[in-house]
């Protein structure tokens, strides 16, 4: 089996090294991640610039690019075939709700979609984040399942863990993405010369919260797996708006 | 009426200006765009870094973050009162299926979601763009009905104009996304030491862009609007996964 | 008379504004400066990327580069000849001292060193910097006479100009660079994640301050010249040096 | 003896290394060096945002910043003491001649010159930079000098390093920097829309390059030593500037 491993905390964040070392016993596992943190990165391209990469120690591709151009020249390019399924991650810190909008994790899972094997984004929640071996070992089981069980292609699973040794952890549960609340987001602050800057704030706590999403499997210390797609089209709409569009001539 | 305008190409963009001087007749216009070229910036935050603004000499906010943030700033700290709708573009270039999910114009838009109207993304389709003025009558237009015709919020308006004179366009059509052809999106060249580097590729033609979609719209010389979500989960795969998580025993 | 104008503060800055008005009645001036706030630049060169420039609704050229870069893209692409002198600012805030070594003003002088005519970097020295027309209007003076004064080449003017109306002007000086104090430059933040974050502090006050110096003749309401060279070999020490390296075998 | 090690080749680089593994028997080396390539950064500090770092596999602090930022975050903030000595490099290709204006190297070195020993940059020059174990030798026996001799201090040691085993070298020589051709340094290209971009091209060789500069005796298969200082003031222009100067009427 052929992996292919991003994530957007960078290439030398301790979650992208747990999930390698567990990983390693499934077949060949090739790791392409920025070069410096990309949190917040979601889907982004760099289309202003060309890219590079420079191998690290551990062997893995360290590149001046998005978690999507990772999985981009990954796949193009640095893989002599292409992978059988993508990992991103171990997150350090969730991605819940809207989160996933924003995620350079999801993201980078999401650039594999077009594969046979559907993709996983795997984040470890908490505020400190120390038992990334419990989130890998969750990664090792779902990965084993995708190999016997069938899942429509298209399809990201976005897989959230409490940050629990392994044993503590209350079950897994298929959950739909729940909904934060709206932050005020952003934080005034000054630099030395006593300038404006804004930083752009922490996301605020679950709001849609309930039963069934993702928030409240984590609440209750469940892992948490969200399949989800790329299509953004709101086909619902589009009876109404075809009602009011209508209405308009144009030219 | 209050209107936030935000782009991804920044402040300085022929399509900004169009935009902004078309809506100019229906209310106040606040306009809050990145200081560069953030194409690509897909749903991007700034987050490692604070960011600034500067005022252009049009009395444009010109912010040094992406997209998404300077729709955040906006809302959050530059307008004394919220908007009534938030529109993003004039894009120089389409932003039709899957390009949706990388764009920075298509991402300002969905960050104005929680608002009461919908959103819109408005981008000119054509090699060139010359003819922004099109797009701005059209953006007109759509923002006048929005005001007496409802639509589910938490929607977006992904509109896209073929690059034509007004009075050329053949219609305007409700499409769902269409698919891009996978491309072989990595092209390489070379600095002047002869070291490599990778540039990312332009997107491929469309390879889902039959009857209905925004592809084949545009094709026939139409503007298209297509209603996005912005929720990810992917439902009709919950069932199956359901099984096979099922079987998995955790911890 | 050909005038190439760059900054480091952006090419939006009031202060290259003021400076190019002024200059506009010498003859034909050209505009090339950085797309954003690059203060600190020093020296530096952009090599990983290649850069781009756009055009300003003032008709300047705005570049994804450093004020080095834009030196060079200006005499090697953008103008049809050389020109015959090369301006740089009006910076806002002192360049006096050591912060010549990290501006980018004094780069980009310096930058236009092998040209027949000295290269000049004008400062605007006060807490708000108010009066760019009285740097402009000094500009204005030294450009008239140096069309009639011969210097060496390789040479560069670093004129600092007090914050005040011109006829407030206590004088003209011709100094030497002073020293600043060492500050302890590091100012430890957090980010909203309560992660430390340092910024780089601001420079400290003048040490060796005395007659003679740029820091001196500022503090009594005088523009000081300070004739700049870039022949960093420390002549006076190479004797020295050879004794002890002559004491070494190699290999 | 307590050794600082900072570069501008990234944390990554072989050259760092290689210079940290040499130095080691001297006593405690900290190495605090960018987290990407810096070339070319010159004495550019990081005044915008604030800067960041993180430990690396090796235990090197990598810092999201310029060179002379790691001196300076090193210096006052990660370092218990002050250090001794200050070395950067081994930087990956020549500084000489006017390089050492552009230089991040010599910057980094330059940073340090408050301290009480000389600061060393290292370079190796040639086209492939095989042999760093070469300059690294000489480092170690050039620090080792540096312990009994003593040198003007506010002076740093510019030493260029043929790429060569260490028994293939001529000797050791003092020198002063020569000069380069100017080059024609833009190098135009495009992007993959098609767009122009423009490449800041390789430094020209040697024009002043006779006996006694630096590039004769790396041409010569010697290690060059040319001590630096960081006065720009040009006194010897200062009479003649005074000339004209006093001709001036002003305000």
């Amino acid at each position: 089996m052929r992996i292919l491993l991003s994530n957007d905390d960078g290439y030398f964040a301790p979650g992208l090294k747990a999930l390698h070392d567990a990983l390693r016993e499934l077949g060949e596992v090739t790791v392409v991640a920025p070069d410096r943190n990309r949190s917040g990165a979601s889907n982004s391209l760099t289309l202003d610039t060309p890219i590079r990469y420079h191998l690290s120690v551990e062997g893995f591709f360290a590149v001046t690019g998005t978690p999507t151009d990772c999985v981009h020249l990954a796949t193009h390019r640095l893989m002599p075939k292409p992978p059988d399924i993508v990992l991103a991650g171990i997150n350090n810190g969730a991605n819940l709700g809207d989160d996933v909008i924003y995620s350079g994790t999801v993201a980078a899972a999401m650039e594999g979609r077009h594969l046979g094997y559907p993709a996983l984004a795997m984040s470890l929640v908490g505020p400190k984040c120390e038992h990334y071996e419990t989130a890998a070992k969750v990664a090792l089981k779902l990965v084993k399942q995708l190999k016997s069980r069938s899942l429509a292609h298209n399809r990201i699973l976005n897989v959230n863990v409490p940050d629990l040794p392994y044993d503590q952890l209350a079950g897994i549960k298929v959950t739909r993405l729940g909904h934060r609340h709206r932050a005020d987001t952003i934080i005034p602050a000054h630099d030395p010369k006593g300038r404006d800057v804004y930083w752009i704030g922490p996301p605020a706590e679950g709001d849609d919260a309930g039963e069934g999403t993702d928030f409240h499997a984590i609440e209750n210390g469940c892992v948490s797996v969200t399949p989800l797609h790329v299509d953004l089209t709101a086909y619902s709409s589009m009876d109404k708006l075809n009602d009011w569009i209508g209405a308009m001539s144009l030219p």
